[in-house]
């Protein structure tokens, strides 16, 4: 295929390229490969990078936290004073408003929206006796976000983004007017799936907004706030500076784990927000367990020691994963960028790139790839309602695989985007 | 005071006893000790005796489980494959349908609760739009049961038991005649507090039940499976048995833990029901979390390879609680039984020792501890509401503290149940 611009092929080009890519394509497939880059998740040799966390809460330790108590037995709902210093030091906030718990933020959202479900927050009544209740969804954004507010019958709004967050006069307008919505889901810095950070300014218009519902809160999931893969990274306002400078402490729930710092499943999962809301959530969840493994909390902060240590650890992880990031974006460039049927993101940090194909191909670039060998996310996934309107997105994952299998990859997926478009211009 | 049944007192005698015990009680107080028999922790002994567990997985342990995944990583929300044989094995149940996950059952229990409230079960509507729902409460039981219930704004109806378990013409009639009735709670071996185990009669009642509610389960935590204190445990019939012969195969949900074999806190739980209820339970748990804790999971199967190993790791438990709960019954059999005027619990396992004081006592007594310097489970938890209409039931806890803080603890307490026997007496 000649790399100029698809719009300027003529349609005996189109063709040509057609069977071309479709041999290509077919050669792929003949190589019967099985790779998989659906999921976010971290690749064994970052894993490898933390075996000594292991070790750090040996047979002989002091199994006591700094305030004296025991950590292998019950008691602290909200987990070990130490965690929560470090994770208030990985967040600018406060000690005192950090819930550390259990291995997963997911579950901690998910507490949240099952307690303002069940229970009420804030005074008001449950959701579930509120009638229809509402969730913004910044698109593209996670699938795991959306089955959550899904799963509790959340009706989600869909709200464009840009490189900048959001787009804050559309979130202002239905957060301020509309009394049913409840919430938004928000990844403030290397969102899933664009990478994009929030601008200061969108930031300060979260903190700044007056929501009509006094039960709205910010769902802010900052679990990527240092995953970094560039050696200057941004270090972009925080939501606890900018609500402390409206006095708009109570508005957001903030998350963020180790468990792509540490291990995915045996990491520490802890979740920020003011402390009368802690004190509400903190009476529900009481109910729901006795506690969470402080051991593990112990055998975090025993190995890190502080959030220091913890983002020169995310080094090594940069070192991992920027070479991975660079092959994706490289063949993008190299097979896609010449012919103008795409775009895609350049992250500096997080778990994924989003690629924009033309309307109406991502289902069946999707499907190509599978049948070719390559697992990706699902094309829609990264929709409210699995419903890209425009059939567009896909999230590429690079992490998992290693270097020369997400090579293979990539050279399969040029080719699916191709082969969709030129089956799409073909006439 | 005279060792004679207090009813044969005269009012004189019971002047001068009430007199006695007032001054034992201000003779304790004077001693200003700060002791706890509120709730069911192991004492540190115990912890102490697995602390090897935190070198079953070190660093340059093989992380992968034998399922050949990598337990380090996201995946297999059901657990990993061998805990589910040793939790299996411990149940006498089918590894097929086991859920290992999170540390605590009492996450499951509400899970499991959580999910028929807000999605429904078994093709049934929510219960969050059924109006009123109701489960059995067998009495005295758990307090955080209760607690469980309460929370999803659950109708608790307390069931009466003997030393043979719940009264099963009542719960059978509850649950044969009303679709409304849920679910019951229920601790078969070892039951909190009472240290009752059921009647292999009791169980076939319940895999005989033919539910009025096509979602009605019986909760199953099976929390003290393996927690004997003598030497020749009885066994009982499991419910997977005897429902294996009912053919009632889904009626229940069996829960199970390590938080009292290993650490409260960092453990791991675990979840037994037909394999149609846990494909219903997983698919909504899915959405929740992308898995719990595998890590924990391995070091646990790597510590004790399996339950005939966990099982010997019990009986040095034994050693410990042994002659702590011979403590209890022994200051009971000589300080109270004389008198007439309580009755006790006399378990062979578990934790609790269930304690009938004289009606309209139970408060009063709790009370005097307390302002004496011993903290003793609240009166009335174990009944739902809080609510014991005899004022009679207290719960005592021997296992956290050491033997002679035991023992003063003991003693307080039989001042107590004295004085206000006596001060009920007394004209």
């Amino acid at each position: 295929m000649d790399a100029k611009l698809l719009q300027s092929y003529t349609q005996e080009e189109l063709r040509a390229a057609l069977d071309e890519t479709g041999a290509a394509y077919e050669a792929f497939r003949a190589k019967k490969l099985k790779l998989n880059m659906a999921r976010g998740k971290p690749g064994p040799e970052q894993l490898d990078l933390v075996m000594p966390l292991l070790n750090a809460l040996p047979a002989d330790a002091d199994p006591f936290s700094e305030s004296g108590d025991d950590c292998r037995n019950y008691g602290l709902l909200s987990g070990i004073t130490e965690a929560k210093k470090l994770f208030a030091d990985i967040l600018g906030a406060n000690p005192d408003e950090m819930f550390v718990g259990g291995n997963s933020s997911l579950e901690l959202m998910f507490a949240c929206l099952q307690i303002a479900y069940v229970k009420g927050i804030a005074g008001c009544e449950p959701w579930s006796r509120q009638g229809e209740v509402k969730f913004l969804c910044p698109v593209p954004g996670y699938d795991r976000h959306f089955a959550l507010t899904e799963y509790f019958g959340v009706k989600m709004i869909p709200v464009p983004t840009d490189e900048t967050g959001p787009d804050m006069a559309a979130v202002k307008q239905y957060v301020e007017s509309d009394a049913s919505v409840k919430g938004i889901w928000c990844v403030p810095v290397y969102a899933n799936p664009t990478g994009i950070v929030y601008s200061d300014e969108t930031v300060r218009a979260f903190a700044a907004l007056k929501p009509a519902a006094k039960d709205f809160r910010i769902f802010w999931d900052n679990a990527y706030c240092i995953h970094h893969i560039t050696e200057t990274p941004k270090t972009p306002l925080t939501i606890n500076a900018a609500c402390a400078e409206t006095g708009n402490t109570g508005i957001f729930y903030q998350f963020v784990s180790t468990s792509k710092v540490t291990f995915p499943g045996a990491g520490v999962a802890a979740m920020n927000t003011a402390r009368e809301n802690l004190d509400e959530l903190e009476k529900a969840l009481g109910i729901q367990t006795i506690g969470f493994d402080k051991l593990n909390m112990l055998r975090h902060v025993r190995f890190f020691g502080n959030a220091d240590s913890m983002r020169a650890h995310m080094n090594k992880h940069r070192e991992v994963l920027a070479p991975k990031f660079r092959i994706v974006l490289d063949m993008l460039d190299k097979e896609i960028a010449p012919l103008g049927i795409a775009e895609w993101t350049k992250p500096e940090g997080g778990y994924f790139i989003s690629f924009n194909a033309p309307k109406g191909t991502a289902k069946r670039i999707v499907q190509l790839c599978k049948e070719g060998g390559v697992t990706l996310t699902g094309a829609g996934a990264t929709y409210p309602y699995k419903n890209d309107p425009d059939d567009s997105n896909i999230r590429i994952a690079p992490t998992y695989p290693v270097q020369e299998e997400l090579r293979q990859a990539m050279e399969l997926f040029c080719i699916c985007v191709k082969r969709a478009a030129l089956e799409q211009l073909v006439k």
